[in-house]
């Protein structure tokens, strides 16, 4: 079994750590990031490189991809030669994955029409522009695609995956590995439990215009 | 104000890129991220490294440490280069922190001598062997000393931070820019919630023996 993580300039990174450090412990199956040229990546911070092991060529029929998402993800929505190799590649996965913006490449490359997915929450309206049925969840399957909400949900997502690549034995060892018995210390990760202040400053800011949206 | 984070052979990437997404947001903030080498370095399962951008030695007074963990923590224990950059460093931080096993790191280098303090749940015993006392809380503050518990743990210890280095209400909106909001499909992420027989499983397998604490 072979999981391809994608990486791009400006990805978040937690976006594809998160499923990551999940994944990588299923047994038997090689984990490999990939991206257009080999070598580190930054991410959106620039403080942060993750090393990409292999090339889009070299990467042609894994099992389960990953996309993360990021602000660089906006770039890579008109990367026609991205486009087509997440069609190509989907071609041959059992389970195509995205975490947060990723859904919005997803779609882009069309593997999203008419399909329920999510995104970050702030996206969501985007990712209806490019097709898709966004829904409320934090992690969403409709049939071979799991999409998953903003950032963080990528940890829930890999834990979705453990159990359907695995079985739910496998899953739970890792959750307890990773100790991922989550005490966030305030309740403000959704913009439903946020302040409403916080949640109208952060949509003042937001780079998902109606520019974005088709 | 510079936020340093470790990383060292065969680290466990989420330790260090959980506090990392949520750390690297602080505003005026530099997050750099350290090694013995510059350079990529490789993690526990060597599908991924992150780069390193300074060597020990150009980072001498971070204001924030974050020590991650990973079963390459237990040949660093014997690294006394590495030990007595940790102690150089703690001399000038306002916040000395860790993930999982890199707290057996923090007090290998003595600095958690009778203090309260957390690690990964099969490390609570080596934990006391290096002259600590183990807490069983998700994240444990004592004075400027944070530790967190395994893995995952890191992204609550995050949050605690950005309270403490900015105020409640920036890592609310950071809690809610990174969704934080988990819904693990699973509960089993302690070894007080997951099934008995993986908790045995577990210690069965687990690196932490006798021989490690002193």
């Amino acid at each position: 079994m072979q999981i391809a993580i994608l990486l791009f300039d400006r990805f978040t990174s937690l976006d594809a750590v998160g499923p990551y450090e999940i994944l990588h412990r299923v047994p038997g199956a090689e984990t490999v990031f990939v991206a257009e040229h080999a070598g580190p990546v930054h991410d959106e911070s620039r403080a942060l490189s993750l090393g990409a092991a292999r090339t889009l060529s070299e990467v042609t029929a894994p099992d389960v991809l990953v996309v993360p998402g990021g602000p660089g993800q906006s770039a890579q929505m008109t990367n026609e030669p991205l486009l087509d190799w997440l069609r190509t590649v989907d071609a041959a996965t059992t389970w195509t994955t995205s975490v947060c913006t990723g859904s919005l490449l997803l779609a882009a490359a069309g593997l999203l029409t008419g399909r329920r997915a999510t995104s970050h929450w702030l996206a969501l309206d985007t990712l209806r522009g490019y097709g898709a049925e966004p829904a409320g969840e934090r992690v969403v399957t409709d049939g071979k695609y799991v999409t998953a909400a903003g950032v963080s949900a990528g940890i829930d997502m890999g834990l979705t995956l453990a159990g359907s690549l695995v079985d739910d034995r496998f899953a739970q060892s890792v959750q307890l590995m990773t100790e991922y018995d989550p005490q966030p210390p305030y309740d403000a990760g959704s913009p439903a439990k946020a302040p409403a202040n916080l949640v109208e400053k952060a949509r003042g800011r937001s780079r998902f215009t109606a520019r974005q949206a088709r």
